[in-house]
């Protein structure tokens, strides 16, 4: 059948994704779009720098508009026109025109329900205070834009310190406007492993950030004409001309709800990995549906475009008559914060540890290219991998340019089930200004695959009990003096093989140094002495992040 | 066998982390390495760099010296001392100190070749007058400076368009030296296919180098006390003060060939996958010895840093009693050169056709980064992959930021065997600085995947016979009058499906656009109206490409 009627409610990534997949699938289908905002496919992403102004014309975050799908795909967009009721026996789709207030009954063969998530703001006192803000369509960023001007904002408050809460923080503070960013969790960035966001948090306050972290809103207030305050939970008082809450988002799933369709633990549609709904027609597709963790297996939400445009053309294959299936979410993803840039792919310890999957990781922190080379900075990246055959579960970096880059190369890897040992092996492009003979995906491959091969085991910060091991650090004694783990012994590398018997062989020897690779080298040279020793990793620069967190070492 | 002697002739990349890494596995070995010149584990990619004094300092081209393989790793190295002879039935290599002349019989329990390669030098006229350098060592590196600083050198004639020829004419030209460029073959860098390099001579060419492209040295003559003359076989006179010969390596073999070790036909040692010679004492790795191509099985020559370490740690595995392996070469490469980045892994057309391999091809110009994001520049892409399971089977790009990772994230799906299908797949980072929801990754599988089910079949330019086929441009109308293929046919794709009339039936359709996306949705609706429709890949972009390298079309 291919002469269906297609509707598809929601008309950005993964429901313009759909209807475009739809057409070039079947030139006699109808395909209409309904989309209760006034645009059409818009870059959602792209929202925080217009309100910076990076991107200066609004036009550009129009991928595409009525017209051009009219004209080019022959797909009809209605858009202020908003899907109130779905009548599954009769297939039909109630939708009330916002412009006329007029209520439609579409039929339909094929459903698509993309009606994306929406800003969590919780019933808070004050919460509908002018100058309060959310940012997910143009018209917020509109309206954020205008109140900036109108009221000259000088300070902002923004409530969350995941995504968007960190490119709206570099936008405001990049347009001279002095911003106070309030996170509940004791950092920023939540898909993140907490250490790994230690030298983010560093950055963000040498930028001028004013950042406070384990500390949640209780009220908002006004001031004055135009001053709100922010009351948090620690009772603390921030003021502000405006504030902005990204503390996440929703699925939204009132209509999909009130047809009776499944929704999943996490709140969001659930769907098989066709993309259908338990109405065979019925699909739905991106941030409202919850997707399978491509590493726990698990049901999780993750608003992410890539995969929502995937979903769009994955539900159009199966709606005319392919096979196609979704393969799930690594959830990859890259954020850039001033300097900064904070990528990550696979799952994270936390999420491993709540999984109760079997997990090891590694830290390193090599140049992002060869050091030889001028400017030359470091990554710091995390590894997690099983222990039972290597295979790569996870990956998180921050660093600067080339950070996106290792991330894109495991998830790659994560993709194809490749193991340590194949990181290990990697030929990637090296000149001095993008590499190193040794790229840094090559180093994590290589510590892991040492690890797991039991040529160098590794051991944790967290894990350290000074009373139980020698914490031998192998820097040198100038280095040692600047700054060590208190409780250790110095024994430079240079120096170990003559003074082996400074260590007490009655017990296991902890290693470090700055990085790990001296750790490294002398943790090799103590095991084939006889010791029983190991390698801290990620050396002494992962030990002040863990300490930072308060890991209990 | 853990106490064993072993001898490392060559301590740079191959040798020196073979070196490395035995002690690593082997506290009790005794490790010494030989090497003829007067620096050990010196960063050779970076040799152009310092001539151009991007790196000032030469100190920082020495990844390692004596002491500290000495002191960090009890590995002796003696420099000046160049390996002479083998007696393979005693295992004794003959040395000589270059310092002292001294002849030293240096027994062995396994023997390592690490030499190199050396740049070629043909037995042309006026080849040994001075101001002719050829650029391998950090003492070549000094005299070409000291050339350039001594004789005020204005203008330097650079034979051999491959990585250092683009690096060093880059380099010199940074300096403020005109740059002559001379490369016997149509195009720079070898490696790659020829269209792929029409954007980097017209980039050459803008910034000032002289490229003489198809068009080789006869003889050099002297001109004046300070000035040479290069005679070409076109002719051609190019006066300067400073020729540089980067004309490629010759694997060094000399040693291995006298001491009747076999060499494969490509002229380097031939070695199996666990870096030994047929002699089971004697191990051979990097830059002189011929590795399996990846992708083709065949023997190649690759000299590579990356593979380089790689090979030199197996055989300090297998020396040491492990089981090892190398995989071979993808011969992932990259260079820069001005603004443009070329980037290149697995199989290029030229192989795959000298091999006999089937295969196919698209070509793709996407942006770098999200198009709504300041800053986008394209990126040019070549993908080739299998017919018959749609393997991926090589990649090049060319283009600006962004460029390496695309190749890098490539270079890890040949690795792991991937195809066309799981490009489309990749979940990649994804912020409008950085991507876009559909990376440049995605595309390319996704156009590849489309041509292998046949949803849109890809032809190329150089197969259009005009009179056999309708050549539609789908491009608006104002594109069309700015410049088309002659004998095309103008329907915009926004006015196809009114105008298909004007398409004969009884012959095939090939459409094209701007650089494939419109003819590609021109061609999905053609063939579902019964056309026999089909796309050129890269659009017109790749037209003027192919035109340029005097494609027959």
């Amino acid at each position: 059948m291919t002469n269906k009627r297609i509707l598809i409610v929601g008309g950005v990534a993964g429901g313009a994704s759909c209807a475009a997949r739809a057409r070039r699938l079947s030139e006699e289908a109808e395909i209409v779009i309904f989309d209760r905002g006034s645009f059409v496919s818009f870059a959602n992403c792209g929202l925080p720098y217009y309100v910076g102004s990076v991107i200066a014309d609004e036009k550009k975050l129009l991928v595409a508009n009525e017209d051009l799908f009219r004209n080019r795909f022959n797909i009809q967009v209605r858009l202020e026109h908003e899907a109130i009721a779905i009548d599954r026996s009769a297939r039909i789709l109630k939708v009330k025109n916002l412009r006329s207030g007029e209520i439609l009954e579409e039929p339909y063969d094929a459903l698509v329900l993309s009606p994306g998530a929406s800003p969590i703001r919780p019933p808070l006192p004050g919460i509908d205070l002018p100058g309060i803000f959310a940012l997910r369509t143009i018209p917020d960023s509109r309206r954020i834009r205008e109140w900036i001007d109108l009221h000259r904002v000088k300070q902002a408050v923004i409530v969350g310190g995941g995504f968007i809460g960190l490119e709206m923080t570099e936008n405001l503070a990049n347009r001279g406007i002095a911003v106070t960013l309030l996170e509940k969790l004791p950092q920023v960035m939540p898909p993140f492993d907490p250490e790994m966001m230690v030298s983010v948090h560093a950055h963000l306050r040498e930028r001028g950030v004013k950042l406070c972290l384990g500390d949640g809103v209780k009220s908002f207030e006004r001031v004055s004409d135009d001053r709100l305050a922010v009351l948090t939970e620690a009772g603390e008082h921030h003021e502000a001309e405006m504030v902005i809450l990204a503390i996440g988002v929703r699925p939204e799933t009132a209509l999909a709800k009130e047809a009776g369709l499944e929704l999943g633990d996490r709140g969001g549609i659930r769907v098989n990995s066709r993309m259908q709904t338990g109405d065979p027609n019925i699909w739905a597709v991106g941030d409202a549906v919850e997707v399978r963790d491509w590493i726990t297996g698990e049901w999780t939400l993750i608003p992410l475009a890539g995969p929502a445009n995937r979903q769009g053309r994955i539900a159009a294959d199966v709606i005319c008559g392919r096979d196609s299936d979704f393969r799930g979410v690594q959830g990859t993803a890259v954020c850039s914060i001033f300097e900064l840039v904070v990528a990550s792919t696979g799952a994270s310890e936390k999420t491993l540890r709540r999984s109760g999957l079997d997990y090891r990781k590694v830290y390193l922190h090599p140049g992002h290219h060869a050091g030889y080379f001028p400017g030359a900075e470091p990554i710091d990246i995390k590894l997690l991998y099983a222990p039972a055959d290597g295979r790569v579960l996870g990956a998180q970096a921050v660093g600067k340019e080339g950070t996106e880059k290792r991330i894109d190369v495991i998830a790659m890897a994560i993709q194809a089930g490749l193991t340590v040992f194949d990181l290990e092996e990697a030929e990637l492009c090296y000149a001095p200004q993008f590499g190193a003979a040794k790229d840094p995906v090559n180093f994590a491959g290589m510590i892991a695959a040492n690890a797991a091969r039991g040529d160098s085991p590794i051991v944790y910060w967290e894990d350290l009990e000074l009373g139980r091991v020698t914490l031998l650090d192998a820097r040198e004694v100038a280095e040692f003096d600047r700054g060590h783990v208190a409780g250790a012994l110095n024994i430079p590398l240079s120096e170990l093989r003559r003074r082996m018997d400074e260590i007490p062989l009655d017990r296991p020897v902890w290693t470090y140094c700055q990085v790990g690779q001296r750790g490294y080298y002398a943790t090799r040279a103590l095991r084939q002495r006889g010791f029983d020793a190991y390698n801290l990793t990620g050396g002494i620069k992962t030990y002040y992040a863990m300490r930072e967190i308060g890991a209990t070492i």
